[in-house]
């Protein structure tokens, strides 16, 4: 009622409209805008990163400040033929948001102005391949991962159909894409979970460095180098299914920080437990923090000087196809009544197997990691994420298409 | 007991830890470190602002892209004296982390060593005054607000006794000033509700634009200037109870966004109920955000331009005194499982007197604005905000100590 009345009230400000001119005409009426963005804005925002291409953005591309990983479950009934049309039009909604450009049916497309380096990034979780009729290319090893006796999972935050994992460097450029992208997706699927993470925000340190987690510790030494032979043979699959070929796959977990034991251990015992200086990341055995450990090195007393159970000797790998690549965001929900944390890490792993990389890493941890004491994975899934695609294609089309 | 062998080992990893030399002593050794910062970042992160002043920073502040709000609920038995000791921890805990120094029982101190611009501010709810036994003190309108009609308040989201509102360039730098605040909290409070926020990151636009929020508005325009002799009129309270002048009052307001709703209409009615245009914030009477509202213009059919129940106009005061400083944060949680969004602002209004300056223009908005249709006020909280302190002070000193 009280909306009718405005509407009537609104036809009757046509005057007003426009006066408004061309940056009303900009903004595009109703809902949305074809038109290219309006002159991108000044600063980092500005930026963009392609969204096309043989590969998809958002693995190699240097980690934003903010990430949204959302699950989708798919509807009853949804077939290939629904997917193909969810793919389509959410490959449409992600070519124009990342490029700073609002898709068509944008209620905000003001918030589309400011790309701020969004990517968004698509995921096959286990069983829409069942749903899609397409069980036989479903990758061998890409189903829940087996139980560890660390795991505490929890079930809303495991699993899911499709995942659209969202990273740009501002907050409110997240919360426009995926308010798009899952609005976009209704009448095809619902929301199994929503993960919000972030790391420091960008220009807060020099881009590049190594970050720390809640936890205090620099998260991500060691990793492969984007772009690097080492990063392309361990995370673009090239073997099994053709359809996967030049993408990869994803292992997300969700892992509290058990912070409140964790404050109470003094710095040589958290270094002990990580393998590395908490001050700079160096190993144990070394002055910077791209010093390979030594495992070999002896204390005074002739006990190793990093601990075989330490995180670094536990997470160490030789081959260089066995590598994963971690790509980890930061969670902090708000803590409990008593001011206990609700905090830790949202652990995003991608390598070209999770058989054959992720899951012999995640067994040497589980087994004796000294750090399980203060970590404890309560979420868990794993998508496949196919190839990128060119101009006019969409997300998916390799396996769907 | 897991605990108890990891700490027996690192024990005997003295060796390693005394190589790391130089770097562990600026750590700091067993959770904490009362030694100066390490050298500060280079970047957006190594910037400060003061702790001390006759004001307390984060309201005069250029607004920081990310805030937590915590309201806690003090214990009881929790008297004067007792709140003495607490505004004495958490005021030093902020001097310190406020200035990228990390306080004496942090767990984490590397993480402190980022301030990007971090700001703590305490706020007194109206209880705490009958803790301390000192109801005389408190400020005649510091009283839960009356209920609106519109209202739809949730009580997850509603009043508190102590406020800490944390607010910096950097969502890690937030995280961290909060747990470290809460955890110091904890003997004397309990944590009632947190309300994460946030705004455009830094460096995304140019600095000082006015930014848009959920709803894709521009939203603070006509907010009176920081520093200005208006906005010291409007929010230094320089009435009332002696202990409170150089403070000022906060209504802080949970106002959910209907994005469902406000996505069917079109940008001539979104523009009809705010009074200005979106693509630049112009009123729909002006070509230039800063333009006054011209509240008597007619359009060809002789109707006002902006409607008497426009956003603009219902909002609209004249004194500069009965005006209001607005310093909003978007919130944006998972949507519903059917895609429905679940976001809207965190509603910071700071002004010398709640009764003479919120009050009656929240009774102007609730009677008659446009807007009430796509926005619902869900949480509710009035804070007095004490003046600042001197090194060596602590906030809340003129009215406890």
């Amino acid at each position: 009622m009280r909306r009718r009345v405005l509407l009537a009230g609104g036809a009757l400000t046509v005057g007003g409209a426009v006066a408004a001119g061309a940056a009303a005409a900009r903004s595009g009426g109703g809902g949305g805008t074809d038109a290219a963005a309006p002159a991108t804005v000044d600063g980092l925002g500005g930026q963009m990163v392609p969204f096309h291409g043989p590969h998809q953005a958002g693995i190699a591309t240097p980690a934003q400040a903010h990430a949204a990983f959302v699950a989708l479950d798919l509807a009853a009934g949804v077939d290939r033929a629904a997917l193909r049309r969810l793919m389509l039009v959410l490959s449409g909604d992600a070519a124009r948001l990342t490029q700073g450009r609002a898709p068509l049916a944008d209620g905000q497309p003001e918030l589309a102005y400011v790309p701020a380096r969004l990517t968004v990034t698509f995921g096959f979780g286990p069983r829409l391949f069942d749903a899609a009729g397409l069980a036989g290319q479903r990758p061998e090893t890409l189903r829940q991962l087996p139980a560890f006796p660390i795991d505490r999972l929890q079930p809303r935050w495991c699993g899911g159909d499709l995942l659209l994992q969202i990273c740009a460097d501002d907050p409110l450029t997240v919360a426009h894409a995926q308010r798009v992208l899952v609005k976009d997706s209704r009448p095809f699927a619902t929301v199994r979970w929503v993960q919000r993470g972030f790391r420091r925000a960008r220009g807060m340190q020099d881009d590049g460095v190594t970050q720390r987690n809640v936890l205090g510790q620099l998260d991500g030494t060691g990793n492969p180098a984007p772009g690097g032979a080492v990063f392309d043979g361990a995370v673009w699959t090239d073997t099994g299914p053709g359809w996967l070929h030049g993408g990869t796959t994803l292992v997300l977990r969700r892992i509290r920080a058990e912070l409140e034991a964790w404050d109470a251990v003094d710095t040589a015992g958290k270094e002990f437990a990580v393998g590395r200086r908490l001050s700079d990341g160096a190993p144990l055995t070394g002055r910077r923090e791209q010093d390979p450990p030594d495992f070999a090195a002896k204390n005074a007393l002739g006990l190793p000087v990093i601990s075989e159970r330490s995180h670094v000797a536990r997470a160490h790998v030789t081959g260089d196809r066995q590598r994963i690549f971690r790509r980890p965001y930061n969670y902090d929900e708000p803590p409990g009544a008593d001011g206990t944390a609700d905090c830790g890490l949202i652990f995003a792993a991608y390598q070209r197997d999770v058989g054959g990389q992720f899951l012999p890493i995640q067994r040497n941890l589980a087994e004796a990691d000294l750090l399980n004491e203060w970590v404890t994975p309560i979420g868990s899934a794993v998508f496949a994420i196919p190839p990128g695609c060119e101009p006019g294609g969409w997300i998916g089309r390799t396996l769907l298409g």
